[in-house]
């Protein structure tokens, strides 16, 4: 591609309203324009990134025999009805009506349209397993749409839906689709961590989320630096036993759980897991009450709380205090006794701390940060049955198909490569997702010598089957190598003073080696380093 | 593929409300289902065939220096009211609010969305000409949506823009870009015609629509027996000096043009041409005068019009009628000689019809229905102008962008080749966008021989590279014949009695021809049948 005419916007300065890398280097690299606030235009440059990430995709998954289809983005609201969705969708389901004034949602995930559509289409177990997928622009209104592509309101994913009879077929799928994710962010250069996730209000059962590790990214991963286990904090479950005195400083927590008020005993600097804390206690909400409430159960301010003011509540403590003889309370400095305490029963209710010992009993756990980039999840019958989509069984009986999901973020992937590959001087592509595999530079366009050994290479390099950017823009050189950096394809082949002897140099973006070549190695050496670059 | 478990859900019957043969076949060849009015999903096997529709159209295009990018589908209002259009478009348009209120269209066309883009990134003659494009889904909210693609509310388009300096340089990218669609509707099968069409409204000029030729299209076209001429029935001019006899039949036709009431003079059993007429007379409205009108303007009813009751009148008389020396005038039987009428003009006023001549002088005219699958329009600077999109010239002077925009409807065309390439047992697919090459069928699958055979052939004939369609389903031959044939791919290889010889039957879907052959000549004769089925 000529860059002449190139529609390759690039950018002096750092936007003002970019407050994380990605976002300010596609805005900088000329990859992407805002229309709206989270609603953006991918311009050539990103455009190619993004259907180089959609090829991986697609490759790993038919390599699975995922199949593609397309499914609508208007669903009239009927549909969302039938599992009450409609409704506890929110604000972020963005509605409208058609000249009928019959109700529409624009998609922003397809649950419900893929279950209907398989209702109708298949009916026996004969027909099973079966795994779609698509790879679409949604829609959800984003209450602060921000940081560009990490959380825009129009986006691309790939959500794939998969139907079975049993739950082994179910594991299966789910387990192919979880190794499908590890080798596409492998190959598109990512460092990233398949969590332990929260698979929430739907009936859903395993989930994992996968998380490009990025400072800027808004979940906390806790992972073990030595195996493979982590989670999402607040799903890390805690080693029992971590006692490490026999007269722990606990505190006294008071929480709201369903409609009942207990009280929870917890160590001394350790904090309420509320994720977890349903899940053990068992109940559907769960909150820590307010000074007033507080002052109303127990006639006095949190801060006075004593064993004596909380005496014929229900007491919970939180496992790692199991087995201490005595405990100090913290906010009134009492020492009690076990025995002076009716402690109900223990469940593992903090958060776990950076220091811990992995749950997985290998290794320490670290902290990190993380974007979600992908999500693998057995929704289980949750859909099936409530929209009324059943198969036969070999017994001809009916029975609910069992279903899993699995969603990545493409645009939100591009983002996240870009968080994970950039220097001071712009962005770094692996590879296997740069726009262009090389960046031909003239340093001097005006020079016949030099633009017409461009000229050549620029065919030849083409003809050898990379795909070629190419600088001819009548700019100075400093100029073309600040853009050529800001862009960031792997390998930069400039044409300069040496092209009488035919000698050009190329200099690797990552690595910021350079070296002269003549053009009869040119191909061989290019060749060579960007396997290098591959393998790494 | 394996079919038993590909999401392919044949039918038997005829979808009652299927009106055209495109929209039943890909009902019944399982490639889609309805979500709504219009609104629909692409089973696997419509999926497979849009993606080779779309390799084409970006091969095709990519090859010009055409760059992809994309943009995005809400719409803020604001762009769409610096143009006028938010008002103009009417219930078409789907509109929307998000959550703070702000209003959004969800598009139909980009061409406000990419020229404000390019308002802000070019700015220069240098960068030009520009030349961008996309394959993305569009919304209309049509009144009445019907005949399954053909008339669809969420579709696939390609839409490109093109930004240039001059209007030369507009003509090369329109006349490269009217060569690339010949190249592209070739190449996906089609039969069909670019014809001269209206430029409408928007201050266009230049335009052709490509037509799918088929009895369901609902425009209808004039074209040449002869030569290439073909037009809008609504665009085609009329030989001048057709007279046929020198004293025709005339009827008299008092129309309301603009705010004026004049006579237009017709030659017996010819139809007004509105459109044409508009631009003859420059007017911007033209309507034949009712009854009541006619009584109010003439005070007598439109039958009894004669020369005498139209005395005062404009009168401007069709093209054809000149050089007649006199008149009979239809209604009123009265002969006229042409001294007694003071005709202040003559012009193109009629409709074309079959067996005139052909306007470029080559043949007689026909006509036929088509459906419309692109268009390439030279926009000239209305949006540009509108939306103060301009860039700087040589001389350093402002100037809107001289524009043109080219469309292809995707998921039409898919529909208009199934309506070219169909028989009675169901759809009969060009190689070039076949959803797979090979049907590969087990007469008896519960035979061993026949499933063994099957399954080497079916990873073998993979390795050679094609796409293969395995029916291995436990279902009757009849069965798998009928749906083979629905299905219409180009080559069945049928496993049946004498597999234990190694011998299958060869199948060519659209001529009906088979043959048995050995599998050790297997790969040479389907090479050698799809090799002259492309080039058919």
């Amino acid at each position: 591609m000529r860059q002449k005419t190139f529609l390759l916007p690039t950018l002096r300065d750092i936007p003002s309203d970019a407050d994380v890398k990605s976002h300010q280097l596609m805005l900088r690299a000329g990859m992407m324009r805002q229309n709206a606030a989270g609603v953006y235009t991918y311009l050539p440059l990103a455009k190619r990134v993004i259907s180089k990430v959609e090829a991986i995709v697609r490759e790993e998954l038919e390599a699975i025999d995922v199949q593609e289809l397309t499914l609508p983005s208007l669903h009239p609201s009927e549909l969302w009805q039938e599992t009450g969705r409609w409704d506890k969708m929110g604000d972020e389901l963005i509605r409208l009506k058609d000249r009928h004034g019959r109700d529409f949602a624009l998609g922003p995930t397809h649950e419900e349209v893929i279950t209907s559509i398989i209702r109708d289409a298949i009916g026996s177990y004969k027909k099973l397993p079966l795994n779609v997928f698509q790879i679409q622009t949604k829609f959800r209104d984003e209450r602060r749409p921000r940081f560009g592509l990490l959380r825009g309101r129009e986006f691309i994913m790939k959500d794939a839906y998969s139907f079975h009879d049993t739950e082994e077929s179910l594991d299966d799928t789910y387990q192919a689709m979880y190794r499908a994710y590890e080798r596409i962010f492998t190959r598109v250069g990512l460092t990233f961590r398949a969590v332990i996730a929260d698979s929430g209000a739907m009936g859903g059962k395993d989930t994992f989320e996968f998380m490009a590790l990025a400072d800027v990214g808004e979940d906390t991963i806790a992972y073990s630096d030595t195996s493979n286990y982590a989670a999402n904090i607040e799903m890390a479950a805690v080693q029992a036993g971590n006692v490490e005195n026999t007269n722990p400083s606990v505190q006294l927590l008071p929480v709201k759980a369903d409609d009942e008020i207990i009280i929870l005993l917890l160590g001394a600097g350790h904090e309420l897991n509320e994720v977890k804390s349903l899940h053990e206690l068992q109940v559907k909400s769960l909150s820590t009450l307010n000074d007033q409430e507080v002052q109303e159960a127990f006639s006095t301010e949190k801060g006075s709380l004593s064993i004596q003011t909380i005496e014929g509540y229900r007491l919970i403590a939180d496992q790692s205090l199991q087995g201490a003889s005595s405990f100090t309370i913290e906010n009134t400095g009492d020492a009690v006794n076990c025995t002076e305490l009716s402690i109900d029963s223990y469940a593992d209710l903090r958060m776990i701390q950076e220091g811990d010992a992995s749950p997985d009993g290998q290794g320490t756990i670290q902290f990190a940060r993380g974007i979600e980039i992908g999500q693998v999840f057995k929704l289980g019958t949750f859909y099936s049955e409530s929209m009324g989509a059943s198969f036969l069984d070999q017994n001809g009986r009916a029975n609910p198909y069992k279903m899993g999901c699995y969603g990545i973020g493409i645009s939100r992937t591009v983002a996240a490569i870009i968080e994970q590959h950039n220097d001071e001087n712009g962005i770094v592509w692996p590879v296997a997702v740069a726009p262009f595999d090389l960046h031909l530079l003239t340093l001097n366009s005006k020079n016949e010598e030099q633009a017409e050994l461009s000229e050549k290479l620029y065919t030849t390099l083409k003809q050898s089957g990379w795909d070629v950017l190419y600088d001819d823009r009548p700019e100075r050189a400093g100029v073309k190598f600040k853009d050529a950096d800001l862009i960031g394809l792997p390998i930069r082949v400039s044409v300069g003073k040496r092209a009488s002897e035919g000698v050009v140099e190329v200099k690797v973006r990552s690595t910021g080696e350079s070296e002269d070549v003549h053009i009869d190695n040119l191909a061989d050496m290019i060749q060579t380093k960007l396997q290098e670059l591959s393998n790494v």
